[in-house]
């Protein structure tokens, strides 16, 4: 992994542009879960329940609830590239949909693998109805979010595109499962290098942040190389999320993330602070983190002990500065992307959107 | 539900043809086998390893194993209908893999559902690298199942015949999906009707080799009553190969079957033997069957008197007599296909293959 030197942005300019790209935001957030909703439909099968459950739009009973859409991140910055590359919006909604759906398939297996009660301060959909048809909504969510990409056939793109989409979407499921197999078999790893959690994450989140940005970029242009920089732009910027993310798991505030602060250490989870703390300690810290790393349960005290641990070896400062490298790195990608500057502008936003996390 | 009425075959004008078929048989299965190893491949990652082993090409540390190759059954026959139609089979082998991939990642999910320790007589992937792992691994599956459709690119055919099995492909797995949901959701109901039945094995198992042999159809021409008559046929196969995979479920040899006698009974499956009796059965009988089916666990003693009453009612009858018109439908439906003599034949050879499962 080598980290580019970077030029700051300068975000002064950005400031007036905050308006437009919120209100591309709400758009953008209602086309696609309008579309989302008539994708899901209103089959009775209890099957469907499950799925519109997760989604946040029912309760456990069936009931229809009024929900706060999701934050839609993968859906946004997919249309986000697919106008920046002068695509209609309405034509790539269907490909918004199906990231966001497959997306939300890893999340029902992943709950079940990580053995999480609740997700958004609701029960998980297996702690309602069971592992078996967990794993079975996961599949189904899976089997939707392909028949979400059938339905550019209805708007004008090409069979051409429509198999480049379905190359993209299934090369990216094969990275989630790749990076979900080396992040489950880290846990029973003692020896995991900063570099194979750089790996893992590529797989399991910046893979599909890649793919969100190129397939907006591939449904609005046949230029294969402004396609390959949307991807790499992608790729950056989900590295730098999934950095953020294993910040806020330690150091987040349970009103802000949803997650209860200290919720990756209790899961025991091998994030960047935790990997690095390993990789950096010696003598009688390195020991305690092995053995509580290696342990079957967890004792409260335990946990204070290594959150010191952690704090003492600059594990965050470390963190924090390799997101903030990812980060400007994906924005000066993003200055070499030949687009209009409004259309850059509100890509901009949405990376400050991502990595504030403070809209 | 309706049962047509049925022309018999005449079953002895095939004798000749029988070697033809199997030769047919062994290239189309060794094809298929050379492309599955071609797409799965030599990933040293140890996810792929879960693949290879359950697709019976390694053991469980890692060591290549030398495998007789599965039936794929639903490659071939998608093979044959594919020749059928005039295609070259090269041309459709990548599908035919796709559709082993597919059936292959529900089965690896169906044993975390079931809970069953053994499939082939071998531990199943949940078994030896636990659920969480196997669940992964099955959608790694799946996702190959995906790539495995774009290497039709690699052929000659057509960007819209890929979109085209991509939504076959597609509608497939939700069946299946919506095929499981029942079935799981059957176990806990106390009224499924034979019409329920049904119903949830058409989505469960005949849908998977209507898609095989419509996929077949589809990528040698372009004639979609031919493809919808492909399906049909297929569907109607698949109704019927699930009714004898009913029986042999309660009344199959261990040896031949490759599960143990009764499995179905211990497993407590609502198979069409068990339907009809609970729909058949009265006063004692029926309070029996029902408590037996609502209770979790099974004594030995209570399963013989289970057997007994599934027996006396004539379920065993009554289901082989449901077979045997499911699979005649499907070969008059085959007769109005307008294929040549030749591949008729082969088809219908296909046909008593799966239904005497003798060869």
């Amino acid at each position: 992994m080598t980290i580019y030197s970077i030029n700051h942005y300068h975000k002064d300019s950005l400031i007036d542009d905050k308006k437009t790209f919120r209100e591309n935001y709400t758009l953008f957030q209602n086309s696609v879960e309008s579309e989302l909703r008539t994708i899901i439909g209103n089959n009775p099968l209890g099957l469907y329940d499950m799925l519109r459950y997760h989604l946040g739009w029912q309760d456990a009973a069936g009931k229809s609830v009024k929900s706060s859409h999701g934050k839609l991140i993968r859906p946004v910055l997919c249309l986000l590239c697919h106008q920046s590359v002068g695509g209609r919006v309405v034509e790539a909604v269907p490909a918004a949909a199906s990231l966001e759906l497959l997306h939300n398939f890893s999340l029902i297996h992943d709950d079940i693998q990580d053995n999480s009660d609740s997700r958004r301060q609701r029960a998980t959909v297996w702690k309602i109805w069971g592992q078996p048809q967990a794993i079975n909504a996961g599949d189904a969510m899976f089997a939707t979010s392909y028949l979400a990409l059938l339905r550019l056939h209805d708007n004008t793109i090409s069979d051409k595109k429509i198999v480049r989409s379905f190359k993209l979407l299934s090369e990216v499921c094969l990275n989630l499962c790749e990076g979900q197999y080396m992040d489950m078999a880290f846990e029973d790893s003692s020896s995991v290098s900063i570099e194979n959690y750089l790996n893992m994450i590529m797989k399991k989140t910046a893979a599909l942040l890649a793919t969100s940005t190129a397939l907006g970029a591939c449904l609005g242009t046949e230029n294969e190389e402004v396609v390959n920089q949307f991807f790499e732009f992608g790729r950056d910027l989900g590295m730098a999320f999934q950095i953020a993310d294993d910040v806020l798991g330690i150091w987040g505030i349970e009103e802000k993330t949803g997650k209860p602060t200290l919720s990756d250490i209790v899961q025991k989870k091998k994030t960047l602070p935790v990997v690095y703390s390993l990789t950096a300690s010696t003598g009688k810290d390195r020991q305690r983190l092995e053995q509580f790393y290696s342990q079957e349960h967890t004792e409260e005290q335990d946990m204070v002990k290594i959150v010191e641990i952690i704090n003492r070896m600059g594990a965050r400062a470390y963190s924090q500065q390799l997101e903030q490298q990812y980060y400007e790195q994906a924005l000066s990608r993003l200055e070499t992307i030949s687009i209009k500057e409004t259309d850059r502008s509100l890509l901009v936003n949405m990376v400050r959107f991502l990595m504030k996390r403070d809209y």
